[in-house]
């Protein structure tokens, strides 16, 4: 046996989350994880999970029964919707306009899909005009957006692209990783099929599990398959048992990421959507007046920006990794980098669910306009 | 929108989880689990995976550059070693002697793989005559064999079916959901190729990671296939950059749950192995005498029986079910029930981790006389 690699207990500094996610947690999250464990077929757990699976429905704003958190993180709910609903040999099509976009064409194409990507530039949205052309003389099986594309702030609108993707036969998937919790999401009204999210973002609870909710159609098509889901992990046939009545063994689900959903989940419901929407539209709006008055502005799409994360240009001149780096350092502010096209053109700047106040936007301001002069 | 579905918060009630786990989590590492969160890019986070990797390499005994915990439960752990060393067409030879070794077949299955089961009754042990047998005139990719049978109680001796897999040129894949941290488990000397564990059972930190490693060998064979990973999520080419010195971004680590995990290899590490181990065995062994005192006994094989999970044979005229709920509900005792073939016929006591101790040995005894009587 090796010699003893002991370490010390690991101190986390104090941080200001400000980049794509994680956002800081609520503190009565991280009390929440802190209490004993129970076991996962214990029956007042199994009474917890029906409490986070009807407070996700509200905040998914569906009814639909299978609506439950997948035991890992958000790109496993990506992986969930596509290995579920695709079989080798289907047709979809999908809109890439960011990094989320990009990850969905690989993942279905690992399902064995033959993926038609719709994109669009960076920063800007898909236009259901696009959806349209791509649709012409195609019947997929499954039309697949990103809501609030992390790496780029633009905010799609998806309904006209969930009616079209329907009227050429198809299930409709949406990724709301970034947006749930923190602008409207409307599963039910939208007729999304099949959408998941992260818990990191703006529900303000660590990383760690996938909010997902299958429509019926969508549950319709996943339990009538020809073949295997290809994950045993992520199959809703044996989650549709394991989080339904029947409790029927499956994994074990991560206890305490649970206690910390379901808290988190309380919060969001107490303050309310609405509430907790218009805090993040006003502090996106607070942060966007300042940045002007810095000579800085927000990248993406005009009208299509979201509120709880905001592409800020880096000024000519400006060291992009340099001032990120002055921000974490000496101010305990973490924001993101560009990725891929927008590497060093970009500071992600997010505003997520307990963060997503006007104290935060001007400490923010304040230390980055200490940055740049 | 629904009306409001506010719910109060959690408040889990106390639990000495004796059951198949999770088991109860070091006071320490609930502790830990309410630290502010850090950016899962975070310098100081980066430096706490590097302490994570190289405490696992310890616990696992081996130096795979390759340890890492899987961002998922132990199943996604068993699901990522067969992804990334499987494709359409192989063929693996697989032992069955329980739930997990079943489980095993199905998700090889899924990765397109020929399986040829080694079946043993259940609470017995793989025999390397078995294994031998099976790979006569057969050259299968990858050898399996689940090392402790959570649902049985059965330690199947690993190296002499290791030594036989690579004499057939075969890769050798081991489950030690159950045997990390509470058993002897040693990947470089027995020469495992891939082994995956959980979180939940003898390291005493809650549900939600499964550390894997993988052996040059292994990776060898990841990096070199033929078709893409079928999961994203799991695909080691991409791990290996996020978890290695690129630290590419790919997913977002669940942070808490690194920081349990942190904590709980740290508390393995202070006590030592062979101590933990030892007293893993003295619990088993109080467990067996005071169990023959009832007149109960042990049904898995006499001499494989596992230290940290109990098969007790039900007596007759008993009432599982009832006593597990009196256990559970009059004396706060969580014990699991038989599964499968041994439904009904056994409880599963676990000995796990922190609760692996005489005072909890005596307490259980003490319930469960008071519930026979």
């Amino acid at each position: 046996m090796s010699t003893s690699n002991v370490r010390a207990s690991y101190s986390p500094p104090e941080r200001l989350l400000l980049g794509p996610g994680p956002s800081n947690a609520a503190p009565a999250v991280l009390q929440a994880m802190q209490r004993t464990l129970v076991g996962h077929l214990d029956p007042t757990f199994i009474g917890m999970m029906e409490e986070i699976k009807a407070m996700l429905r509200h905040v998914f704003q569906t009814e639909n029964e299978m609506t439950f958190p997948v035991s890992a993180t958000g790109s496993a709910g990506m992986e969930a919707c596509f290995v579920n609903l695709l079989e080798p040999g289907d047709e979809v099509v999908i809109g890439v306009n960011g990094v989320f976009g990009t990850r969905m064409c690989d993942v279905a194409e690992r399902c064995g899909a033959t993926v038609t990507k719709v994109e669009a530039e960076w920063g800007t949205i898909i236009e259901p005009a696009a959806i349209a052309a791509a649709l012409e003389g195609r019947k997929p099986k499954l039309v697949a957006v990103v809501h609030a594309e992390t790496s780029t702030g633009a905010l799609t609108p998806v309904e006209e692209i969930s009616r079209l993707a329907h009227e050429a036969g198809a299930l409709f998937l949406l990724d709301t990783v970034t947006s749930l919790g923190g602008c409207p999401v409307a599963i039910d009204d939208w007729q999304v099929d099949a959408v998941y999210s992260g818990t990191q973002k703006c529900l303000s609870c660590p990383p760690g599990l996938a909010p997902v909710s299958f429509s019926p159609r969508a549950m319709e098509v996943a339990t009538s398959r020809k073949t295997k889901v290809q994950s045993w992990y992520l199959d809703v046939n044996f989650l549709a048992s394991y989080w339904g009545s029947e409790r029927v063994y499956h994994h074990t689900a991560p206890i305490t990421m649970n206690y910390a959903l379901h808290e988190s989940l309380r919060l969001v419901l107490e303050e309310g959507l609405e509430a907790r929407w218009a805090r993040h539209q006003q502090a996106h709006e607070t942060l966007k007046e300042g940045l002007a008055r810095l000579g800085l502005s927000i990248t993406s799409q005009e009208g299509h920006q979201l509120w709880q994360l905001n592409a800020v240009g880096v000024p000519d001149g400006a060291d992009e990794a340099g001032v990120r780096g002055r921000l974490l350092n000496e101010f305990g502010i973490e924001v993101g980098p560009g990725l891929g096209p927008m590497k060093g053109k970009i500071w992600r700047v997010g505003l997520m669910g307990h963060n997503a106040t006007e104290a935060n936007v001007e400490r923010f301001l304040d230390a980055l306009g200490q940055c740049l002069t």
